[in-house]
């Protein structure tokens, strides 16, 4: 193994982060669960890379987990905001960018008539189910089994501190699986209010998986046939596949799509396009939040997606990933390991074949980070526009080091 | 009557609003509801002062209806954030910065042993909630008949879009009712997880109530004696009443309380501080957001706090309120007409006295707005650092003049 990376900063943080904040850091950016080697702690992000606490520089394909996108401190987004700022933020209303933004959306994705902004992608869905249920009057959600759609009690991913009663109304079908979709539909009868589900399957440590045709089409149709609002989940690959909506290229439009992390490029925003036929459902209902029209992050939302409808960011990134994803297939080859790469190549869940407790990926990520680059063992990456061809090359070497690295430890494959 | 203010811009944005946003505009900063001649949008903001989109000039009353507690853009404050964005926002963890905050908080929060941070207070609130589930094993959540505690199914005064599992575990009692207090705590039994309250009563369209000695002694005297948690919702009143928490000049320690709005001068952020008892059940929690790390909107936060603490900010603060108060009790009584003007002077809520239907209220409002003050009719408003003794005494010529159109108007008082 090379050298191990300066680290006392980061020690030092976490230490006096854990007398005052429960474990420490919480939620999907604690480092504690994966490991080792990783730092938690940053201090700079630019362009495509992060430097920790201690200085250390990575090229980095976690991208915030998402919310960068045409690289962090983009000038122009930021000084679209930073000028926003400097006339109105937060005042007793919006500003003129609040309808600039929502026509901005209405003009770009497909299926939206109008839209709706929060802060969290949570918020985005929550507030999709709660439309759903007013324009049905009904209130049964299908949610696909596994798959993530926020961190509060109706939806996270753990059931510490939650109530029985809080998913009461939630039916579970499998992912791509058209017959357990139909089979939740049944037993929601006449009670169906939506079909939530991601743009993808991107559940944590598994294949991820595109959606088939088939399965969207069913998901629509069952939607048509009932009236129920298909709500998609697009906060996690929402303007980072294709910005008029993921499902653009299927053909397949959603009643509700719930967009955040990289509409604005990193400043905080959520937003819920919908169509014509939720609208009734979206005035009646009463939602709200203290920072929701904060202009500043509008601002940056209009710059990110008329920068990402305009030029081929999204062509680039989408090369960028693939140029990634064969990289890294041939340098595994080359030390004789299987990898498991799967999902939209800008969005890549990289695991090894058969590495069910991950010691292989914990040990690549980690040899991976001392070489330079900023890999998750278990979770999709993200690629942004500021990855050049020269980053990935650079990654790759880094990559070809890391294989070799771990080959050296002794780490090899079922 | 005065002279209408100019208002083309307003109406054509809301016009355009209309044809993209559900409504045009959602929410509490939503102005149908209220009336007439409030401008909805607005271009400018600026120490206590709000400019509408049609370049009208305001001294604001509203202060983004409670995050501006410093005044609008702050130097000191937006300083520091923008030196933080300019090292690193958000990244792949925290930084240095997350740290610091919690530590301050800490530092200067009665109860506080640790902090969490979020973006909206609708997720302080529901954090809170789900940790006092954890810790205690428990369910049912006492809350006041209608006290705000959010805008999400659980807690929502709408119930549109909301089912009624989203609030089974909810037991209803009456603030300041030690009695009914009592009784809801009987009702949970074994199963009585947390008691949660505001900070005073400060609901919409009614008398504000600070809360009685023995009402918050018998809340946290309850908490003691089940193990339940006492949940301060500091949302509102939270760093502009007491920089030690709302409840420090009573004595009364919550064990979880949540804050929002004014805690980073409108950069968007919320937190939670609780006690050690808490602990446990916050680490044992899953909570997370994208942009919960945002690192800029902490450094508004530690600079926001820093200056609550050491500075004469808040006394100024109280100090404006109350002549704000006299100045406004003594221009009624001028024009013939009474007043209830409720709760902490800082957070003072006006009413006309016997005006059911707001027609008097509304109009008063509507007459200050054309004099150039920004009022509320039937919620409470907020007074921020840059209030100066010469701002309020040009309010009170404002009133005035807006008391002395509503007489001539017609507009008496039963």
């Amino acid at each position: 193994m090379s050298r191990d990376l300066p680290n006392s900063k980061d020690t030092e943080l976490l230490q006096r982060a854990r007398r005052v904040v429960p474990n420490g850091v919480w939620g999907h950016m604690a480092t504690r669960g994966i490991g080792p080697g990783y730092p938690q702690f940053f201090s700079r992000s630019e362009g495509c890379r992060v430097w920790d606490a201690d200085g250390n520089e990575y090229i980095d394909f976690m991208c915030a987990w998402g919310p960068n996108v045409l690289g962090y401190k983009h000038p122009e987004v930021d000084q679209a905001a930073l000028a926003q700022m400097q006339r109105a933020d937060i005042g007793n209303g919006p500003t003129e960018v609040m309808v600039e933004l929502a026509e901005l959306l209405v003009d770009t994705i497909d299926h939206a008539d109008w839209a709706l902004f929060q802060k969290n992608g949570t918020d985005a869905t929550t507030v999709s189910v709660t439309i759903a249920r007013a324009a049905t009057g009904r209130r049964k959600v299908l949610v696909a089994r596994g798959s993530y759609h926020g961190a509060v009690p109706w939806c996270s991913p753990s059931t510490v501190g939650v109530t029985t009663e809080d998913r009461a109304h939630l039916i579970q079908f499998d992912y791509n699986d058209v017959a357990s979709l139909e089979a939740a539909v049944a037993e929601a009868g006449q009670d169906l209010a939506a079909i939530l589900m991601t743009s993808f399957r991107h559940d944590i440590q598994r294949d991820q998986e595109l959606p088939e045709q088939a399965f969207l089409t069913a998901a629509r149709k069952a939607c048509d046939r009932t009236g129920a609002a298909l709500i998609q989940d697009d906060v996690r690959a929402g303007f980072r596949l294709d910005v008029r909506g993921s499902w653009a290229p299927y053909g397949i439009q959603p009643d509700l799509a719930a967009y955040s992390k990289s509409i604005a490029n990193g400043w905080p925003l959520a937003s819920i396009a919908g169509n014509a036929r939720m609208l009734e459902g979206a005035a009646k209902i009463f939602t709200t939040g203290s920072f929701w029209y904060g202009a500043a992050a509008m601002a940056a939302a209009k710059v990110t997606v008329r920068i990402l409808k305009e030029t081929d960011a999204l062509t680039h990134i989408a090369a960028m990933g693939q140029r990634f994803r064969d990289g890294l297939e041939a340098a595994s080859e080359r030390h004789g390991y299987r990898l498991r790469q799967t999902g939209p190549v800008q969005m890549p869940m990289v695991l090894f074949d058969g590495d069910k407790d991950l010691a292989l990926g914990n040990a690549f990520c980690a040899a991976a980070l001392r070489h330079g680059i900023y890999l998750h063992p278990r979770h999709n990456m993200f690629f942004c526009a500021a990855h050049q061809a020269s980053d990935i090359d650079r990654a790759m070497e880094a990559a070809d080091r890391a294989f070799a690295d771990i080959a050296k430890a002794g780490f090899t494959q079922q």
